[in-house]
């Protein structure tokens, strides 16, 4: 093949596309652990496989059906109606890249939405019920509001509204999605006093979180630089700048507001701290400077913290904190987009209108998100219910869903010293646990 | 430096090789965790420590002997014969990329087969004795095979095999060697009962299991689409796409095939059933469409959960599910690429030639990956032994091997409560465990 | 936009130097995690935290003034005066990549630093302090050290210097400031006894720590490679090449040393032999060639061993080895490229100058380390206090200073069987530990 201008410069965007792509991904293993952490170890192997089927039933529910409905020829400013399983017409999206490297790159923002609400579900919901769910999610729920805003010509996204990697479009949706599942589906038994009053239900793994943070931070770097579609576009280092000064200034505000307000910093607080600042600047990363970056970080870093308490005082139990990150946090992103752009925004002289824009943008496919979710949830309470029994949520659900925990033996087999043998040859034999890898 | 198409094609190749190097490379922390998260905790020390000694001792085997073998001067179609320690004639390798870059991706290809046979041979093998084995295996045994696939003048390669990324190379092999050695080697003391029936060895964490399967498939965006060794080579796009696509399929097919056999989704085998989609597409992702990607994903993790029952069946006790993800899954990557490929598949109109060639090469690498390990495990065994003793192998691989456990104290110092200090003083002192960090 | 040659380069260096970027901050997580490990389980929440307030306060104070003293308009040789806040002059940063991305590349070698420091004053240092540290850190200590290297007109880069990636400007600064830390700090109760005799405090979870290690062998390829600011540069082949080797000579050592002088493989030894092989090459990695980078790692690991001994006889008790991987190891690296560098090494017929430069270089950044972290304890230690008081250090930190632990449960939670179902209720109802995530 002769090489010129145009075959590199296809490249030099396929290479940055699919890399980002790669780390946006890899944030599913950032869910999964900071959900598996943050809840009891009873449940955690359980959020973990539901973060796995977004991943895996999820991306061909987005293969399939979501990604024409997001990205297929418009109709109406209001769906797409192309591109289903790949196929039919997409002439319509052009790009330097090839249409596989843009399709599995929109597929890890699919599973990231789905990843959210995963989280806020936790400890109660059935594994079979999640699964319906979250090919709704993928495959409808989410590309339909990807579609207003990204899509070629949808609604929102010809109104103006700007949201340049998908506070609202993603964290947002994700987020109100969230609080109309957990409404359906009431709080963990155990979680509210009839007085009022609330009880600890811990987090088994503080590590396991920090893992998922510190994974979904990583990943963010291809979620926010890598939506440029190009390495060219050189934006994409002012990107990468105003997406980490928000999470480093979110991530400082968690601990320094915690321990002004607690006492003592708070690791949880700290983390999601950080992800809260992370959804917020995703809309405006590409049209903010360094200092709007950082206090739009520190404002949702607070934020997040009232947030999550807000939440449980309305009690709306989210274990994991994601309707306080994503949907709080997102929302507030959304807006700030409206306040801080260099072009546009209120303090930079832009007047109001882009705010009232971003506005009904945020209103608009939040009210999607949460109604389509709130009836999702009712139809499967209806109809294959959507929680598990008391007495299975009392046991936990890595037994009753999986015929496993998530960390079978492990006294046993790792706190034991030389000498202490007896046991070690029975281990194993006899428990009332399935085995992994064994026939059954 | 005057800057032209040459020297920015040179560029873009180079940037994708190294990043692309540096996923496969992380995914010797994907086999480490997989393996260690499905073991007893009592041994998944002495594994981290199998496979970081890949990483480290069987680099080195590679950079001495094994390049030169797989990639130097052929000689016959049978081996290489230039190269060792990175001298000698190197200029039949015709590339962009200087050969460092070539290098580096090719070095993480060859731990990848010694780490896939780690896990099989977990909780009993001696650990000085899988020094050797790993640098057999880095310095002869895989680059052999390699060479005849993808060596400059390798007799498969020349007969028209393809194996775009290592289905056969890399996963068939290690699968197989795999099998060999578990023959060798035996199955672990408590594992099958003289009736035939067979007891549970539980997975210890399964949140490090989906650690490592989270990361091995993340290091796979670098696996498939980085053997294309070009980034301007657009067809990576599909490569990403097909090999995504497979895992997600491999991985709904673990989920919802174990909720119709076993009544429950089964953790182990969704996670396995993703990698067996992803070692069965590497062979063909070049080659077929998103929607055979699929069917081969799906039918990879049907199949790996019958193999895992299979093997165990006839006492091959595989710890990890490695034959069963890498071998059988491996093997059906390579007569797929004869059934879907595009150009050549029998379903395609390609007729049979294809799909003959391939099984040719699957069968020829995996009988000298089965035969070659089979002899150096008989070699090992009469030489220096394989396995611990029965008195080891009832404490644990990790105090007999390494002098330490891999979570010592872990209940001591995380599980007490405030006001239960009086042991924590004590704690630490004249333990039976050695210390990590300090004089013996 | 019209695109050329010149748009061509930028893009490819910009996409270049965000990702290794991104892998150089994605080493946060390994430094959590790797020290997380290696000390016991009751501090090992809070060691986490330390780092991520590295990473997210410590990232805002080299914002707001570390990069100007760094790489602002040099002033004597000695420092940097623009630049903060990203504002002011910095033309005469000549660079193809835009400043944003230059910048976040550099911050998070000013991360690292700190959380090199970290790790050695685990398990009593108090968190207010640390905060207060690692801001003098970021944005004054290591800067200052930097710009004389690496900073326009700094004086020992004047002098002819190399330290490609940092060797002396990250490691040994790092390495002999964390000294420093440890001998105002003093060793933790109960590791050192009064007749010299040392007492274990285990490491609480080896899985954590060599997945920390991992991460950070992982995010290397960042550091080295990425450290050239250009894909376009050929070198960074050889750069990942001799990287890597060196990484996997320093592991091969621990593991070989440790067999022959304890009689058993120490992990702890081997994860910390690859880990100073790596900081060991880090400033001659585009100097040096293949054989030996594998020297330099060998020679690392075992002085590794050696130092990790020594630095106990000496009683300054660093629980984490980062003394003696980071100083000893990147001391060890700022001079083998006096001695192996292919153009002015001693070896290789350069004479002993660049020798003696290395050593000035490596001496002076060294003593400014040690010097103004002996100080900046000094005064946290006359003021705030630097240590927790000897009943938090017997309860441990994550309890006093956060309110929680890091496993809260994990054995209530995962280690009961089905049928245990009576404590389940129970289970965080009345803890006496506070909820990461409810009202207070």
């Amino acid at each position: 093949m002769e090489l010129g201008i145009k075959e590199l410069a296809a490249g030099i965007d396929t290479v940055w596309v699919l890399l980002c792509a790669a780390l946006v991904l890899f944030m599913e293993a950032g869910f999964a652990f900071l959900e598996a952490g943050f809840i009891r170890a009873k449940n955690s192997l359980n959020i973990v496989m539901k973060v796995f089927t977004d991943t895996t039933v999820g991306m061909l529910g987005f293969w399939a059906v979501g990604f024409g409905i997001m990205y297929g020829m418009d109709v109406a400013g209001l769906f797409g109606g192309s591109g289903f399983f790949l196929g039919g017409s997409l002439e319509h999206i052009d790009l330097r890249i090839p249409i596989p490297a843009f399709w599995i790159f929109q597929a890890a923002f699919a599973m990231v939405v789905a990843s959210i609400i995963s989280g806020a579900v936790a400890e109660r919901m059935k594994f079979s019920s999640y699964i319906i769910f979250t090919l709704t999610c993928t495959a409808f729920m989410y590309p339909v509001a990807g579609h207003w805003i990204w899509g070629a010509g949808g609604w929102l996204g010809e109104l103006g509204m700007l949201d340049f990697a998908g506070s609202a479009a993603v964290h947002a949706v994700g987020g109100w999605a969230a609080l109309a599942a957990v409404l359906v589906l009431g709080p963990r038994s155990g979680k509210y006093n009839e007085d009022g009053s609330v009880n600890v239900l811990p987090a088994h793994n503080m590590h396991l979180a920090f893992l998922g943070t510190f994974i979904l931070w990583f990943g963010w770097f291809g979620f926010n630089p890598g939506s440029s579609l190009s390495g060219l576009d050189l934006n994409i280092a002012r990107i990468a700048l105003t997406t980490n000064l928000a999470a480093a200034a979110g991530g400082t505000a968690g601990i320094l507001f915690t321990m002004r307000r607690y006492g003592k910093a708070d690791p949880s607080m700290a983390a999601n701290g950080a992800l809260a600042g992370l959804a917020a600047i995703t809309a405006g990363t590409a049209f903010v400077g360094p200092g709007s970056a950082v206090i739009i970080g520190l404002v949702a870093g607070v934020l997040v913290v009232l947030a999550v308490e807000f939440f449980d005082r309305i009690k709306a139990d989210d274990p994991v904190g994601a309707i306080a990150v994503h949907g709080v946090g997102g929302t507030w992103g959304v807006l700030a987009v409206g306040l801080f752009a260099r072009e546009g925004g209120l303090f930079f002289g832009g007047g109001a209108h882009q705010l009232l824009v971003q506005a009904l943008g945020a209103a608009s496919v939040s009210l999607w998100a949460f109604g389509v979710t709130y009836l999702v949830f009712l139809l499967l309470k209806a109809t294959m219910g959507v929680r598990v029994s008391p007495q299975e949520e009392m046991e936990g659900l890595d037994l009753n869903e999986h015929g496993i925990t998530a960390y079978t033996g492990l006294a046993a087999g790792s706190l034991k010293r030389v000498g202490d043998s007896a046991a070690h040859g029975a281990e194993g034999v006899g428990m009332p646990v399935s085995n992994p890898l064994t026939v059954r």
